[in-house]
């Protein structure tokens, strides 16, 4: 993987972490509980790729970065409330390599002095995630509108890149989600590879889409979301988001637990619709599909069995099927980005759409 | 109570439903069970006593009412979505007289259908309540950037409108509920009224204060939050919104179960910790306090033994001194309201105002 583009992102992570964990933000949160809860997501990491396509993405139109800091500052935030409401409902417990925020806080000493019961503590530690999501929730779009307060853009094209995430985007990721909830309930064979293809895309998706049109028209100062270069740039990132997805199934399967800083197998346990155990049921015979449909959402599976599973999707092409459309969507996004204008950041955005699929992590 | 007011209020809860309950709206909510969820406590009514208060007070500076319709509706739902989240947290299953979110979900056939186990039905209930509140909190937001782009507001007023409804009223809200949960853990006789009052104010106060600052605001399409007319309605609807959680906590002791739509009770089974509680308890001898410290915050309490601790709110005074101080809240409301020019709007105000703490429902 590219040296440069790693700096180029670590140098832009260093932007927008400079720019959210100040006093002046960190301090508006309270009590103590909701403070930590909404900031510890932010200060453990992550990949940031959101913001560094949305940095890039202005300066691919000749845009000024610096003046896309705060919101690309506010789509990484945006995108960390989903994963701490998304936690409680997938009933995570681990989130890049830490605890999720709502097992965080069921945990907290201070939390078993004030609730004796341990169910209890289990509430209130959802309580904290759900609060502490929706106060993320709106510190994302406060950052938005720093956009014009603070950097000048146009009013007109802060308010059209708000409402446009807060309505078509995250009603989208919202479907996303309840489909997944829902999918993981349905037998494998009566779903289709399309309707789980178009779940994963809303998902993940939406919000990368998001992160590169908004983007190109910070760079433009321009609130036309039509205009062909702000779709190019959305049809790039729309594509490397299906591949990310697929990659990230992919890694829940056979990545490395450390790297990925959660536990391989849960996708299998959670009973996860995932491309891989489409592909590898319908190649299945009979006793392999008997061992996959007893394995999968099952909480109780043991390690033999889930390995079994993992072996399985593996010698039946979920792998390799998997693999080779997520290379796919990653060729597609390069000849959208064919249509941009040679420069450092058409270059950093190339690295970036294969980073997609060469991540470990 | 006056019949001018309730006319007024049922004609402005008419454009407020007209306004958002269109297609254009409700069909981008996906799947099903999120556009029901999203939709449904606000079709089952509600005081709608924001919105209107936003109205007034956006004509009691002279504005065009007509054109803050969009803003009445975003923060009928902005309060909607912190309910929806509340019960979660609260464990209410009933609000308005129809099952709260999560348990409407929890025990839809559909779910039934889709979760053979109660528990795994009960979780479901909780994430579509989850993700409704989120979708709605983004409907509220998105309805709030409409003020510009269907009513012609100047842009930085709606971006300032944006920033604080996001921030500081979110914050304060989030703030006061986690504080509501903290304080059902600690002893009665360790928390001061002081506490009690500001929590309860940050729950209900800091909303009510932005609808007259933004319906101020709107009105005089300027962004100067600290313009002296601006301040003096959101100090009136701040004063107000004390009366009316006060009330709020007297009808949930002694008030009629059909009016309010709730179960009696809830709040001493709960283990709220209200004025009324802390009062009486204050005023407790050793036999007393026993029976209070027993009842209060237990699930299982007997109809009878909950029964006997309101007879005992009553007998100790905690009712008539949290009225008393209601009424003195609604008289400190007034005098705000004589700076503001006489006009029919201002007359609403005062009838809106004694409405905190004459309504039984």
């Amino acid at each position: 993987m590219s040296d440069r583009l790693f700096a180029a992102i670590e140098e832009r992570v260093k932007w927008v972490q400079d720019y959210v964990l100040k006093p002046e933000y960190v301090n508006r949160f309270q009590p103590e509980d909701i403070r930590e809860a909404v900031t510890c997501y932010f200060e453990s990491g992550g990949k940031r790729l959101r913001p560094a396509v949305m940095l890039f993405s202005c300066g691919a139109v000749g845009g000024d970065e610096k003046k896309a800091v705060s919101a690309a500052a506010a789509v990484e935030i945006f995108h960390t409330w989903t994963l701490v409401h998304d936690d409680i409902i997938d009933r995570d417990p681990i989130r890049r390599g830490n605890p999720t925020v709502h097992e965080r806080f069921a945990n907290k000493p201070s939390t078993k002095a004030l609730f004796k019961d341990s169910a209890e503590a289990r509430h209130y530690g959802i309580s904290v995630a759900v609060l502490a999501g929706d106060v993320q929730h709106g510190w994302g779009i406060s950052l938005m509108t720093e956009l014009t307060s603070k950097f000048g853009l146009d009013a007109e094209v802060t308010l059209t890149l708000i409402n446009t995430l807060d309505t078509k985007i995250l009603n989208t990721l919202v479907e996303g989600e309840l489909l997944d909830v829902q999918y993981s309930q349905v037998p494998i064979s009566e779903l289709t590879a399309k309707q789980i293809e178009t779940m994963l895309w809303k998902k993940t998706g939406a919000l990368y889409e998001f992160a590169a049109i908004s983007g190109g028209a910070i760079g433009l100062n321009n609130p036309n979301l039509e205009d062909p270069r702000v779709v190019t740039l959305g049809n790039f990132t729309s594509a490397c988001g299906s591949a990310f997805q697929l990659q990230d199934d992919i890694l829940g399967i056979v990545g490395n637990e450390k790297m990925l800083g959660k536990p391989v197998g849960s996708d299998i346990r959670e009973g996860k619709r995932t491309l891989i155990v489409h592909q590898a049921y319908t190649h299945a015979n009979k006793e392999e599909r008997e061992l996959i449909l007893e394995t999968l959402g099952n909480a109780n599976a043991s390690t033999h069995q889930v390995k079994a599973v993992v072996d399985l999707f593996v010698k039946l092409g979920g792998i390799s099927y998997t693999a080779d459309l997520a290379r796919q969507h990653v060729n597609r996004a390069l000849t959208y980005l064919e249509d941009v204008p040679p420069s450092e950041y058409r270059d950093l955005l190339g690295d970036w759409a294969e980073l997609m699929i060469n991540r470990e992590f």
